[in-house]
């Protein structure tokens, strides 16, 4: 089959054998995946992986032997598969299994392909009235969600995004609905209009009043978003770092401190509520959609992912 | 009267008015103060301050306009003197004041010196079977207890507490009473004997196993401290933060977000619980008290303070 090939800080489209699926896993055709930021450090390099990158997806179930009745299934799925028996899954954190493979980011081959195999456990059933396009922003959306298992957000709260890139925008419409003060941080135009569009408002970095706000995700995976976050928290506020950042950041502990301000990574998050944001409309993706590309041209695909202030690229594998 | 006075990180035995009470506050005569690493950073340059440098006191109140009765009572004080109408007093978090006045670190006159001057709503009242010696240590104590305002500890969890100094053999004599398995890393074989003698467990920087641990606070105030307890954390565990750092840190956020890890800033904590876990006996702090100097001999005491491993060291405004 074929399927984007990264080895080296190179990416390639090449031909591989298909994936078997073993005990408790389904293997399923792509019919449609995503590029994220994490795709493009795992192209620069910044984490060790050799192997098919590519994590958000949507896909239809050729064989899940052990699971009658799940072939042909349209789904999308989870991506860390856990071991089920080490002591983080044992006390009820199986995302953060330390033996854990990630798909298309570590120990296992990802989206970027024609095939890929995942834990039957991992798969979500996608509703008949969702379209692949917005299907397959399932994931990220997931991670988006995950701010509101970690945080309380309050109607009354000034909740401050930094960042209305791909991750930005979606975290934005996850936090409207909660009836917070939202503000969300943008650097182009295209990103103000798509987040007024949905009723969001928006400023520029400079235009962050300081010391105001009682939660800011950081959203941007720079030292100058963190920064900006930094600025605009009132004392006692929440920090969410939603981006991962390549290298060390440089804080002022001693302001943490003193602020007593609370720090929280947050990666991946639930399907469910993702699902269900999608599926009543809560939430629309398809205006994030920048471009789709077939998975020959996936190489480009990614390059165009890397321009500052690109959206959504698409790669379609079935696409010619 | 006789004051400790601090300007350009130059320390000196001043003679200077004594305070003078205004609207809501009570003069008090200081019995004793204790000399934290904050004094020390003061000194250092750290923080600009011009003055009267000392928090940690017992003392007696002389006279309290508008709070009659008072006059006699042997009181301990928080350090935070709150303006009452900013957003942060309206939202009851006066320790976080933006118009705020600290106690021999902002603003406001301290004590090492004869008197003092505090809001009388920050004073407390010492139980008779208090000791000055251990009533002294209430507001260190106070900031221990912040931990348990912050983060639920429960039982079951791994607790480790980075630095056996002044503040780190504190937080664990707060922590150990919850019943978590607590651990304790130190440095000098005199901080492990104090905690060995309280039944708890200690180890050295090197003895810590990595990924481990629930939660870990940080009371070492130096960025080696920071690393030690980033290690031993488990993902999605907890780091307090207790000490401030001179200057910026440096961190890998990437790791903060794939492992969600939660970073908190502790200051100031409440009187109350501290007072009961000294009335009670349930904290014997006798034993962390290195030495005692007259307030004459202060620029002296304040120095053996800063020696490596020192632990507290008490200043007499009544002594020779």
């Amino acid at each position: 089959m074929r399927a984007l090939w990264l080895e080296g800080q190179e990416l390639s489209l090449r031909d591989i054998p298909e994936p078997v699926a073993g005990a408790g896993e389904a293997r399923v055709r792509v019919r449609l995946c995503g590029v994220c930021a994490t795709d493009l450090e795992l192209v620069r390099g910044y984490y060790p992986y050799a192997g098919v990158p590519g994590h958000e997806f949507v896909g239809e179930v050729i064989e899940a032997p052990g699971a009658s009745g799940f072939e042909g299934a349209r789904v999308v799925g989870e991506i860390n598969a856990a071991c089920g028996r080490c002591a983080a899954c044992r006390a009820g954190r199986p995302r953060h299994c330390t033996a854990r493979t990630v798909l298309g980011i570590a120990g296992r081959n990802g989206a970027f392909a024609e095939q890929l195999v995942l834990p039957v456990a991992n798969l979500h059933r996608v509703p008949d009235n969702l379209s692949d396009e917005a299907a397959v922003f399932t994931e990220p959306l997931a991670a988006a969600c995950r701010i509101l298992e970690q945080v309380v957000i309050r109607e009354t709260d000034r909740v401050l995004v930094v960042g209305a890139g791909r991750l930005g925008q979606l975290v934005a419409r996850v936090l409207a609905p909660t009836g917070c003060r939202l503000l969300v941080v943008h650097r182009h135009d295209r990103q103000r209009a798509l987040l007024e569009a949905c009723g969001i408002e928006t400023c520029t970095p400079g235009e962050v009043s300081p010391g105001l706000f009682d939660q800011a995700v950081e959203a941007t995976g720079s030292p100058d978003g963190f920064a900006v976050a930094r600025r605009a928290l009132r004392p006692l506020g929440t920090m969410v770092l939603k981006s991962t950042y390549q290298g060390q950041a440089t804080v002022d502990f001693s302001s943490v401190v003193v602020d007593e301000l609370t720090i929280v990574g947050s990666r991946c998050g639930p399907f469910a509520p993702a699902l269900a944001l999608l599926e009543t409309g809560r939430v629309d993706p398809l205006p994030l959609v920048e471009a789709r590309y077939p998975l020959a041209r996936g190489v480009e695909a990614l390059a165009h992912a890397g321009r500052r202030g690109a959206l959504k690229i698409l790669v379609d594998p079935l696409g010619e």
